[in-house]
């Protein structure tokens, strides 16, 4: 698979005799592919039943006359008016039981079984005409599932789903407590939806019953998702691939679930600011990847600015190629721009674009003519490559979920606590993948897992993994739920105690930072690791026990009281060589930097390339080593000779410009 | 009546086979009293109409095999999902117009008589089973209300109400004066509820409807505590009382109201930030002593932290015991924490508790186990005994409604108002009580006032106060509205003119604070008070104009012209020895602090005990003194030698640690 | 016309026994004129079809014995209660679909035509009582128009005027690009109303539906005005007038097209902060003089404080004398106070009044009472007069709309734009017209325009404008819409780019400031204006790429790469002596300012008065030079001897103290 340049066109808002000028301007520019009739149902299917694929057709045909590949995205984000007049059911209704009007999008009721038959038809008519149609060489399944719906017909869906899950009402009664506050349910048609504040304080609903509700959704979605998959699946070659367009970290629903259905997930790339920050973009990319454990494709990214945020700020000059090359350093096969050009009308006039309203190219459209004519050139060193990463940060729905229900401290982001151990290794250049909590852990040298919620499968895997010599980063509120959201009968981190050595006495948010002290006396100081600082707690802290066979860290200083001089971060050395250490407490950023850094260096795990200044990323997908310079003007310089396959130089030593990039094999 | 240490059990959450590890680690804390059956109502009636009061039975007889005295809170506050399935009428309506659903509590519409019907039922059947029981002694009626329903049930209710209030719709017209905004009604029917936002610019309703509404809830509430009341009254022997958990300066009705029917009130008191504020939560003990000038139960309060609030951080260690020692001191006959142990399911499993998710102790059962050693050793002292002050604030929910409706200044709070006064007086270690604004005030030496809404009788007890040689501080905006809400039509502070021998010319809202200047000159310095400082008014500024024989205290400086160089604070001598201090402004913090040390000085007040150190507090109930220290350790010097109840030790001097507590008699 | 000193008085809500008080008090304070009846329906209209005009009567005659002309609103603002209870049709529904309720005011349905007939006869029966009558000078239809209604009946009235402005839905997909996201209707029943939120993601709807909602609300209020104006024209002499009270800057309709049925336009100018700002205030009245290009009345004001703000502050001493004299500057034919005095109930208790609840004046009255005996002295001198300006600032609600829509910068503030010219010149005393985007610019030195949506008319008239002479300066973001609110296909300014001699070839929402650098080099420098300085861009700049015979005045400094040493500000001299100033970016204050000095200079435009110190801002109307101070005492001197009419002093020099005026005329 070649390396792809693209774009979303979307060619029902033109004029046909336009068509041509696009194309020849996205050839212009070194692009290979285009997706469309994402969106496009009123156009391919103006009135009930009556379709007219004729102009998708010709769209194609010209798009395969200038080199481009085509992506079918099925259009059944859109519904269209003749629809959601004619069976107002397919309307998704709001958490304050208003159903959507017409005029936005994905306002469908994902669980509404009539709007899934509509879909299925529409999908399946486009599969006949385009299945075996080798100009199109994929498909996406709709766009950017979000929508919730709070629907009757959602309701006795839920209903019915949770009457699967849990078999009896005695056994729904009991995983979720629910002699609490009466809420014993007698009958299955009892079962509320967790509408936010409709009841007495505001008070929102069982932290069971909210949980099995995000699981619920993630099966509405990936049912609706199937349905179409089936039929497309039915008529396509085999050649064609099916995907869909992820949103990074959003967590409306399990996207593990989602993409097992998927040939590849793919995802789509936004950041407000109009700036790269390379640990969080670069984290949405390994997430992504983690998805399928398998490369994915970039397939919306902004030329621009977006449209949405408070303030639209454009990337600066130079930053939209390094954002690009950074999306195929960690995986991307493709790098596609959301939109070739705006409508004239309609939400999104003012998002970023390559083509401006007088239908010539805006000036970020030179800079993608770079990147397509660099993909060219050195496009070839990443096929069949992907990330090698000896870290594994385990990351969990179920878990974002459950913490973001019961934050307990309002700073208390489960998605900035990940981050809190990305960014240290980011920094150095050390390659990591994002994996499911209940992904496999062979071959990694440190794992890092909160797993909150945990069971005797995702403790097993981690035992195991501690059991053949790896190393084991544990944070906080680990092991501290069960499945159904309940708490576990176990001092935290529950099954995790034994390997870990340790256990929670009690667990404190923070509303003032707590003194943190490292442990410099005796046997913790061995081999060459310099001596770990002292720094500060917030937001959270757990008062840890350490086990025989452990060793305390690092120890809180004065505090409430209850924390003062107790464990905060032990460490328990393995037989087999692993190790697991347990974070107690939500480190101060140049504290977790600290220890991250001594952690990696204990478990031998080593960076992409040493020795670069700050600010110059790295990373490495097969043979290829991409260096992107974030910031001022810098010199690299690398451990051996390489070639810059972009500017053609071989040298050891490299200038990097603010946003430069460097493509380097080694020769 | 002992010094009761207790907790909340809910047994139905648990097998039966805990229950006896239960009630030995309450036994073994000390503890002697445990509230049951509160929310239990699924537990108890399973189906409409099959009682199952047997484990309740069981539950009950275990506590008392330990030791421990049980009250019942009637299971109103959560009804079960059965019925809010079959007769949704019973549900609540929120202000935009949705019915709760399932799943929380106090979701039941105070004003359907269908809810009373099934809550007069389960409330007797309860008390037929347990009216008798020596083991029981006594009742809770439901829990904190607190939810206002807007349905129609509520609003032909609301109109019958008027329509009894007011007799005819001519008398309503007249006191909402409706003329206004032809808001006039020619039928009752056509009143409707005062829902927020639903109207052109979002303007709230006539503020004589609004009063009226609030009056009206209070109305709904005491019916529904009644109609409970009533059927307990009929079945228990006289020696069980009957209570409700009040929630301190909560203002959802008039608790003055409320209270008439208890035999005493009892409260929840929540610090949700984990701190004590001596004043605040001090207030907040003598707020609900005030409700039957009584003393009353801490029925609730955390062991550790809530989990309602943005930080739910925990009480530092030996903070939890002052709390309690702080409650005792003001009059509280028990101490209750919420709760035993979470529920493993369900909104609470954050909130602090004595037991861990694991069934052992949690660190703060120590601390609790240490209270329960010391109300055994000193609990006797305070038999009988309640507080005594010779100073009362006056507050009315009435007040603080109209206030709300029409702050005029974003910040004008009248509970911080009121907390303005109250703070000055408590950092001196004076007694008070808060009293309804028509509370009888014989024996009292310095009554503090704001009557924003007043009528003859108020007026009149604080006439014959002040002829009655008792000094009266009179604050901003007293004097203004009418029982209605509707504005007097005499200048402020109309009635209580001639006692303050002073009145409003014109009130101002302040952007910016004004300068305030003490009146140094001339007859006004007597005594041996010393001279008041300058400050400054913020919030709220009345030009005062004094009438003859007032004397003026403050002025105002250069402010916005018609302010400038006008009379501020007055004061007015009576021939009884009694006097009437005018605060026309809302001081500074510093300023209002100097001016209450100064009046509390001229009206004979004393403190609790004298000369004690900044941070510590000293209470007297009976003839104990209850001394607490909030902050770092301090030696304090008694008048006369004493004996230490908690550590047994006799001296005239004690050192007293963080948050340490002394409980002293005279020897 | 004599110069009218009012109030507003609502007999209505008192005794008749006190309505003689009222009058005189009314006519010491120098009042010529009151307006009653607004609001009044109930009092007017007690039951369907009843009417009672005796009590009216009554009062105007009471008015016109006290030497008091009176104007007449027709209470058609408040609904009476027997009409909202039977015709629920009548009521607005609000953006949530709830119907309002009763108990405020602006309720009703504007589109419901069963409101229309009970207006319409309603409306005549006071015509034809009042319509010849001698002691009422005028009327006012209804009060504040502003609720938007989302009924049933509101959509299908829509859905008609939309199917009566694009005459098939082919039009109307084309115009607003319903091919994007599916939104092609194929029924007009099919069109939503733009109800924020009840879509996915909470996207609000497309930008030409939104556009067009907008000015469907403008031709329901026409409707809805004309549905009166009719039936009084009918019935009223001819020397009765008939005006609406408009506020201000508000923008829920097109006030041009409401003001053209109108004898002329009147405003309500409040300011919450209890303090004039002169620029803001005076742009105020620019822009009501505007409306209609000729006098206006400011029918309601402040006396003291509203009560609406968060904090209610009041003007200080002099300020109300000032604002008064303020408007009278800019074109007033009257000053009217609301109101006479506050009801005893109700929802503006707190507002400003002249008399107190005990019904004798306030504060304020004696302030006012200055300002009559000064209407009475110096009014003369503005009879027949309005302001001359020779710049026009161009003003539309279809832009601030669609900007507001699209703000692309959450500080991009339509309004606050327009400040950034008002102020610089402001500050000059130079006197400007605020006019609608499509008046005729005949005889102006100086427009000031960002015709963000364009259209031939539009840029035909600046274009004449600039070919007979003119100066034009031209703002961010002109030139980039259509009617239709879709984009133009031109680069911006689109049909303006000849005459502006550039175009944009990008625009960034800034999130930092940029720097500007003014461009020093060659011939820009002519004449005797100074250099220009530097400064920085904020919020939004554009790239202008200046075309043949333009002059780059300010570039970019170092940006976002894209814009670095780009043309920021350009200036194209025309043959005419006409030239156009290009401001492709929102400069900081002290820039702007610089700027737009120069170019007043440029273009020949004379302040007022010349040599004024800051703070004293000058005005003519007529002969009649108003000098106000907003501050400090200060010295002015003017260019010759004149006497101030309202001391009665004659000379060059005069002192003006804080909020003083001065009233002058040469002699």
């Amino acid at each position: 698979m070649p390396l792809h340049l693209g774009a979303a066109w979307y060619p029902e808002h033109w004029p046909e005799a336009r068509w041509a000028e696009d194309v020849k301007l996205m050839r212009d520019a070194g692009l290979t592919v285009v997706r469309v009739a994402e969106f496009a149902w009123s156009s391919l299917e103006p009135r009930e039943g009556a379709f007219d694929f004729g102009w998708l057709e010709r769209a194609i045909a010209l798009a395969a006359d200038h080199g481009l590949a085509v992506v079918i995205g099925t259009p059944t984000a859109a519904p269209p008016a003749w629809m959601t007049q004619a069976y107002p059911d397919v309307l998704a209704v709001n958490a304050d039981g208003r159903p959507a009007t017409h005029g936005a999008r994905c306002h469908y009721d994902v669980t509404s079984e009539r709007y899934l038959a509509f879909c299925r038809r529409i999908a399946e008519k486009l599969a006949i005409c385009f299945g075996r149609d080798a100009r199109v060489i994929g498909w996406q399944i709709d766009n950017e599932y979000n929508t919730v719906s709070y629907s009757e017909g959602a309701r006795r869906a839920f209903q019915d789903w949770l009457r699967r899950c849990y078999g009896s009402l005695d056994a729904l009664n009991a995983a979720w407590a629910t002699a609490y506050w009466s809420q014993t349910y007698s009958d299955w048609s009892q079962i509320p939806l967790p509408i936010q504040g409709a009841h007495g304080f505001g008070q929102p609903h069982n932290p069971g019953l909210r949980l099995k509700w995000r699981q619920f959704i993630t099966e509405a979605y990936r049912r609706f998702q199937l349905n179409q998959i089936e039929v497309i699946r039915a008529h396509a070659m085999p050649s064609q691939w099916i995907t869909h367009n992820f949103m990074g970290f959003f967590d409306g629903f399990d996207h593990y679930v989602l993409s097992a259905d998927l040939d590849f997930a793919s995802w789509d790339q936004y950041y407000p600011a109009g700036h790269l920050d390379f640990a969080r973009d670069s984290a949405g990319h390994d997430l992504t990847r983690g998805f399928k454990r398998k490369n994915f494709w970039l397939i919306e990214t902004q030329p621009g600015s977006v449209n949405w945020a408070p303030i639209n700020s454009a990337q600066d000059r130079g930053e939209t190629r390094a954002a690009a090359w950074n999306a195929v350093a960690h995986g991307a096969e493709a790098v596609c721009y959301w939109q070739w050009r705006n409508a004239p009308n309609g939400q999104e006039q003012y998002h970023g674009s390559l083509i401006a309203p007088d239908g010539n190219p805006r000036p970020v459209y030179e800079e993608i003519s770079r990147i397509g004519r660099e993909f060219q050139q050195a496009g070839h060193l990443f096929d069949g490559a992907t990330v090698e990463a000896s870290v594994a940060l385990l990351h969990s729905y179920d878990d974002r979920w459950a913490l973001d229900f019961q934050r307990h401290h309002a700073d208390f982001d489960p998605l900035q606590y990940l981050g809190s151990f990305y960014r240290p290794l980011s920094r150095r250049n050390i390659a990591m993948d994002i994996l499911s909590t209940r992904a496999a852990l062979d071959g990694y040298k440190l794992v890092i897992a909160a797993p909150h919620i945990l069971d005797e499968a995702i403790a097993g895997e981690l035992i195991r993994f501690v059991a053949g010599g790896g190393h084991l980063v544990l944070g906080v509120r680990s092991g501290m739920k069960d499945g159904n959201n309940a708490l576990l009968r176990q001092r935290q981190p529950a099954l995790l105690q034994d390997i870990a050595g340790a256990h929670v006495e009690e667990y404190y948010a923070l509303r003032e930072p707590v003194p943190i002290h490292a442990v410099t006396s005796g046997r913790r100081k061995r081999g060459a690791t310099p001596a770990l600082p002292d720094g500060s707690a917030h937001i959270w802290a757990e008062w840890l026990v350490p086990h025989p066979g452990a060793q305390v860290l690092m120890t809180y200083g004065a505090a409430n009281g209850y924390l003062n001089g107790q464990a905060a971060v032990t460490m328990k050395p393995h037989a087999s060589g692993g190790c697991v250490y347990y974070l107690g407490a939500w480190l101060d950023d140049a504290l977790q930097d600290a220890l991250m850094g001594w952690i990696v260096a204990r478990a031998g795990v080593e960076p992409v390339l040493p020795g670069l200044p700050a600010g110059v990323h790295a990373m490495r997908r097969g043979e290829a080593y991409v260096l992107i310079n974030d910031t001022e003007a810098k010199s690299v310089t690398l451990p051996w000779r390489a070639k810059d396959h972009l500017s053609g130089r071989t040298a050891k030593r490299f200038m990097l410009g603010p946003w430069d990039v460097i493509v380097a094999t080694r020769v």
